[in-house]
């Protein structure tokens, strides 16, 4: 008796192995600075739960549509349209349990065993897993660090691009670096997917989390909304990462595969809580606007101090709630020169715990400068300022 | 651009075209007695509600660990093994967003392409659609009409076998015919697993779904318990299907890859309605006995009255909320010989809705006798009496 073959390709968030440490070491009567994982130690706006709660007594417990129902799909339709100036209807809707469902949904409906994937590595380590999982072949790219900003190494992406390459996956706003693209690379992106005809996913996930400015979408681009699949969550915007609820945007004739997924998978979505995402699409914001007030204040606390510490380099994203700084000197400071001695002696020592560049991807040839990737959505900034004044002084020591 | 290959092999529920057709009568202005659809018109019940409510409220709306809260995974355990006579822990459950995501996890876990899997036919059309979606070749079994109960046809199943069978699929109490397996033939079943070394999916989605007696389990049999994947749903017994709330219960080194698939599809299931279920699983019952009291009371009635009609056969199960009576002679009465003809000259003469053999596999070889099925867990017993009334004139007239 044995396994099934893929499963050898499976991948998994090596993140919570970080996670379980933290624990233990917390367990062992340690305070810990929970920098490592993309929670919200936020409340749920009031207003949110209620229209939840209103929909469940009313007896919204049976069977929905596989899709979902139709008045989040209309109305999620509108808001994602206006957002990115493109003409989306519920039919270019399925609703979803969480952002993440689209990843394995969108390899399983357009990639073929042997079809090559662009993939960002740094990145959220579930494309490449999914990537491997369903038969394709992971090609990464990269980034390079800008004075402001982490920028897509477009010239690595086109130059990996073969006659085998047909699908993009895109982070941006993204997970880990922050990076944001500008006009410029989202039109070198969307010229080698024409070029190229490669289907894209638009991992879009961190798309309303942003502090001024407002963001761009791929899908804006000509051509784009019928080469673009968009991974949209409820999950960050209003605090609702345990509730999963999110939703797969595009073409009619891939959402039709997607829903037919849905029916193989896990029929629908809870279908009460879909009434809450109405509330939160449509009702009042001011709770909403105070999770990104909350998070916008401690993203600047924790970029000040880190900018303070001898040998690490922040930059101050826009959007996410990650920072990447680059602790290539703070490490060599230290001594700890591969980043699992580095992050199990901050642990240790100062009870700050975070993930490395290690937990978002296999890294890249001739890479030489090191990262950590700290997350500020579930600490609060007394903490941020205790946990990373005790990262200062350690490095600093 | 095209589809993936393997979306030309995905199946889905021909039962959601039914109610396709029944809505579209109904919006015409016209009575439509719902027999389709395997959803329950009946309210979760106040305790499991307000548990629910509490723990959204408390700030359970975070993430929560990938297999499931552990409170909710021992209490599972505790009362999984109590009613199987066997003894899980925490470590063999792994919390689902229903139960049909286990199917899916349990063929990406244990099949490779190329490998025989023996179901169910007439069954759930889930397991046809997703053991060829996922490369496997789907090997029906069927069912023979006893005196009292459907019986699974285990010299068929025998027959089957073949050196690249390797899984096997029992849904035992079974949808769409009600059979529930006799001790014979579940040691008949366990013989056929333990000589051909064979994985078991033993969907137990109507477990707790009965009137009289105590089901039973394959697990309990000698050396299942290592052999078997339970599909466990919180849908039925607490009318929850739109809550979306199941688990996958097996081996640890099995559970475990579960997991994995969990943290790969959708990180975990929704936080607070984990606490629904401790609810439902250690709180009072009152309101779940009498969802079972309401269904017991539907069937009676409904058997009754189709026994009453000329040329239909229906045997009364002792489990799960479905009828499926044996129509041969009433469809040969009406002169409509063909399933499709026959369900939708019903519904447009009587409003009577109902999913036929059609809707549960492609039929095997030699049938000659005619089924439907008629779900009882949406329609009040005014309607029953009714609709079937009408049946019954519209067959006899």
């Amino acid at each position: 008796m044995k396994l099934a073959d893929r499963i050898a390709r499976l991948g998994t968030e090596t993140a919570f192995a970080v996670s379980a440490e933290a624990a233990a070491f917390a367990a062992q009567g340690n305070k810990v600075y929970p920098f490592h994982l993309g929670d919200l130690n936020l409340k749920t706006p009031a207003n949110v739960q209620a229209a939840a709660i209103k929909a469940m007594q009313e007896g919204r417990t049976g069977y929905c549509p596989n899709g979902g129902i139709p008045q989040l799909r209309e109305i999620l339709a509108e808001d994602v349209s206006a957002a990115r100036n493109v003409k989306y209807t519920m039919e270019n809707i399925a609703i979803q349990p969480g952002g993440k469902p689209t990843i394995s949904k969108f390899f399983m409906s357009l990639m073929n065993p042997g079809d090559e994937v662009l993939y960002p590595n740094p990145g959220y380590p579930i494309y490449e897993s999914q990537i491997e999982f369903h038969g394709g072949k992971a090609v990464p790219y990269g980034f390079i660090e800008g004075e402001k900003n982490f920028e897509i190494d477009t010239d690595m992406l086109e130059s990996r691009i073969t006659p085998r390459s047909r699908l993009l996956v895109l982070n941006d706003l993204q997970n880990p670096t922050g990076a944001e693209c500008s006009m410029a690379e989202l039109e070198k992106i969307a010229e080698l997917v024409r070029k190229h005809d490669l289907w894209v996913l638009c991992d879009e996930a961190y798309f309303d989390i942003r502090y001024q400015g407002r963001s761009k979408s791929l899908v804006s681009l000509p051509d784009m909304v019928d080469r673009c699949i968009i991974l949209y969550t409820f999950s960050k915007k209003f605090a609702m990462t345990g509730w999963r609820l999110g939703a797969t945007i595009g073409p009619k004739e891939i959402i039709d595969v997607i829903i037919k997924l849905n029916v193989n998978d896990e029929s629908c979505s809870n279908h009460f809580i879909q009434y809450a995402a109405i509330e939160g699409l449509t009702g009042d914001l001011t709770e909403a606007r105070q999770i990104l007030a909350t998070l916008k204040e401690r993203r600047d606390q924790a970029v000040d101090i880190l900018n303070d510490i001898e040998g690490i380099k922040c930059l101050r994203p826009d959007a996410t709630f990650y920072l990447w700084p680059n602790v290539t000197g703070a490490m060599q400071k230290t001594g700890l020169t591969d980043y699992d001695s580095f992050r199990k002696t901050v642990l240790q020592q100062t009870g700050v715990s975070f993930c490395t560049r290690l937990h978002f991807g296999r890294p890249l040839e001739g890479e030489d400068q090191y990262y950590i990737r700290l997350a500020y959505s579930g600490i609060n900034t007394p903490e941020i300022e205790k946990g990373l004044g005790k990262l200062k002084a350690f490095i600093e020591q």
